[in-house]
């Protein structure tokens, strides 16, 4: 009988969540052969895990309404994933088919009939394409869609104009970048390590980039946009919006998409340069990603048409085995992930 | 030859602006009889001039840029006004017409061709119509249309949602409710004073209203918005924006006009609750009045209008004597005026 390691949801985390006293690994056996599977139920074996920022929203209490739900206590931590199918009840799935959607951070899923979420297209897709895997959780998954229609529906990039995006390095900001490249605006980004920088400038060809944990924001904001800033693509909010509002044009536009920079502290940053929100006449957007689904056609064709193009490289930072999700995923609040945070399970 | 008091531009203020030291009441003379008018400029004897909160922004270095020019040091201050030409080298004007622009704070203003900007159509309208001369400042002027393009434009109300308005009882925030009700939405209102508080609920029958120097602005819009919001009209911004953002409902919009509960500090409040643009997918949105000028149709029709089925009531706060506008203004920024603040110079 194989087993199922997982990492399970213990303890609301005040702050930075603390492996085993807030989300610890946990080993269960798994009964495959005799599981005993309802009508339209499967179990997946995982072998791609998406860690992402937001999992860190999910990890409070339920009382706290939110777009997304709370994670259950006690229960094992869920995400976005690929795995294969092992067992199913379930017409539209066969032993050997690819399976895409939520999985928990484990080595088998049970999906009851009611969750199973998968896409045949786009799994399908997977089974075939040359492409890794793991790009579907990413390049061309949910942060990818993420950097594309935050740039595109609130961004308004326009030729010519300059943005400006946090987190640059990052699973979505590596995707507005290069959108943006493609569109031919001036691009600058700020990420927390050098090598993240020199990636952003030597790959990924931005007009100019900095770390902002070495460098004075504010400085660099003005060497490397001396026109200003007309998108502000936000990863991180607090103090680097604080001080980008300085930089921005008028009517610049503020993709509100992450404040990654305030998921660990109950005392948030106090942003202090909202008057130019008037005077410059901003705008600041936020938006969800899970609210645009319906709209990803022209995403899914224009990121393949340039894939294809050779215009899109993307930066994976993979791990493996899924005792190492909780560090991985404690990487991503603390800056330590370079690229995409994937947990390969198998 | 006629006196001619006027107030000027003293020094750059860091706080509230004091009388005799940043503004300062002077008396000079004009000898209109005499004074050598170039080809196209005409004087005027004032009537109204409007006092309004962006005349503080003006007074600043003129070394920060901003959408209005700084006032020159040493300098008659500048406002909208209403007035009679009493002499003039310009054909589109005969003595005894009226004017309607940039005047200055003082008696008669000498308004070179290149400054002449009035509007044959609404000076026409000004001479005829039965109603105070001083609305063509307030509910049909520069403020009225504030509150009608801010709404509609940025706020997009529709029918059976709730509105709330900071300085609701002020120049812009009595249009917006107006409008608001005539929309069919929920309109509740801050201002901070009992007798605005009692104005809004019983004369402009907004659906309920409190007084933010004595209640708790949380309790009162738990109480007053137990749906939450989905329009801020925000005239104030600081900490009143900050507690309204955990109660906006998703999609919700905040029309940034006005933060003037900032304008007479270096040390600007710090606006914590951002987060709350991400996962409630807000949108935050500046605007100057200035930039629509040429979209004013649709707004003089429709006031004209609902004023004529007497759908719109305007409280003024009209103070006699030009001696007695530095007063007036500094009644502004600390919320002593009671409605549009004009000051009724003869
Ligand atoms: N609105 C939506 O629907 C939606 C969807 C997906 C993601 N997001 C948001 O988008 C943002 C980026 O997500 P991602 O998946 O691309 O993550 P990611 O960039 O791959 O990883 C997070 C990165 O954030 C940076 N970071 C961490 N702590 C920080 C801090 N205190 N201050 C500043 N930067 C910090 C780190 O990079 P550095 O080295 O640059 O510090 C870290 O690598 C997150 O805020 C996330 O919540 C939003
Ligand atoms: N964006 C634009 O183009 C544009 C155009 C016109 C006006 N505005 C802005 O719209 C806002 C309202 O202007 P208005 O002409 O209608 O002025 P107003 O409301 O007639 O007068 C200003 C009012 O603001 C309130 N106030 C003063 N200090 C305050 C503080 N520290 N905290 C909270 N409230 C304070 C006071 O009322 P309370 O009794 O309620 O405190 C005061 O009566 C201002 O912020 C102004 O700058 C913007």
């Amino acid at each position: 009988m194989p087993s199922n390691k997982c990492v399970i949801f213990k303890k609301i985390p005040d702050g930075f969540p603390m492996i085993g006293e807030h989300i610890e690994l946990v080993t269960r056996d798994i009964d495959i052969e005799n599981f005993p599977l309802a009508d339209g139920d499967i179990i997946i074996k995982n072998q791609y895990l998406s860690l992402d920022p937001y999992m860190r929203s999910r990890m409070r209490d339920p009382q706290i309404e939110s777009y997304v739900n709370a994670f259950k206590l006690g229960q094992v931590l869920e995400g976005h994933g690929i795995g294969t199918v092992v067992k199913s009840n379930n017409k539209k799935y066969q032993v050997g088919d690819h399976y895409h959607g939520l999985i928990g951070w484990e080595e088998y899923t049970h999906i009851p009939k009611n969750a199973v979420s998968g896409d045949e297209d786009l799994e399908k897709e997977i089974s075939k394409s040359k492409l890794p895997k793991s790009h579907f959780l990413g390049l061309l998954g949910m942060p990818g869609f993420t950097g594309y229609i935050g740039l595109n529906k609130i961004g308004k990039p326009k030729k010519g104009e300059t943005i400006f995006i946090s987190a640059a390095s990052g699973a979505v900001g590596q995707v507005v970048g290069q959108i943006a490249k493609i569109k031919g605006l001036r691009v600058i980004g700020t990420a927390g390590d050098d090598s993240k920088i020199k990636y952003l400038v030597n790959e990924l060809k931005f007009d100019g980039a900095f770390n902002y944990k070495t460098c004075n924001t504010d400085e660099e904001l003005s060497k490397l946009c001396p026109n200003g800033i007309d998108i502000y693509f936000d990863n991180v909010g607090g103090e680097t919006l604080d001080i980008v509002l300085g930089h921005l044009n008028n009517n610049a536009r503020v993709v509100a998409c992450g404040m990654i920079s305030q998921y660990n502290t109950k005392n948030p940053y106090g942003v202090k340069n909202l008057m130019y929100v008037v005077t410059k006449r901003l705008l600041i957007q936020g938006f969800i990603v899970l609210d645009h689904y319906h709209e990803m056609e022209p995403f899914q064709k224009e990121m393949r048409e340039w894939l294809k193009q050779g215009k899109l490289k993307y930066k994976e930072d993979i791990v493996e085995g899924i005792q190492n999700a909780p560090d991985a995923f404690l990487n991503i609040l603390t800056g330590k992930n370079f690229g995409k945070a994937v947990i390969k399970i198998c």
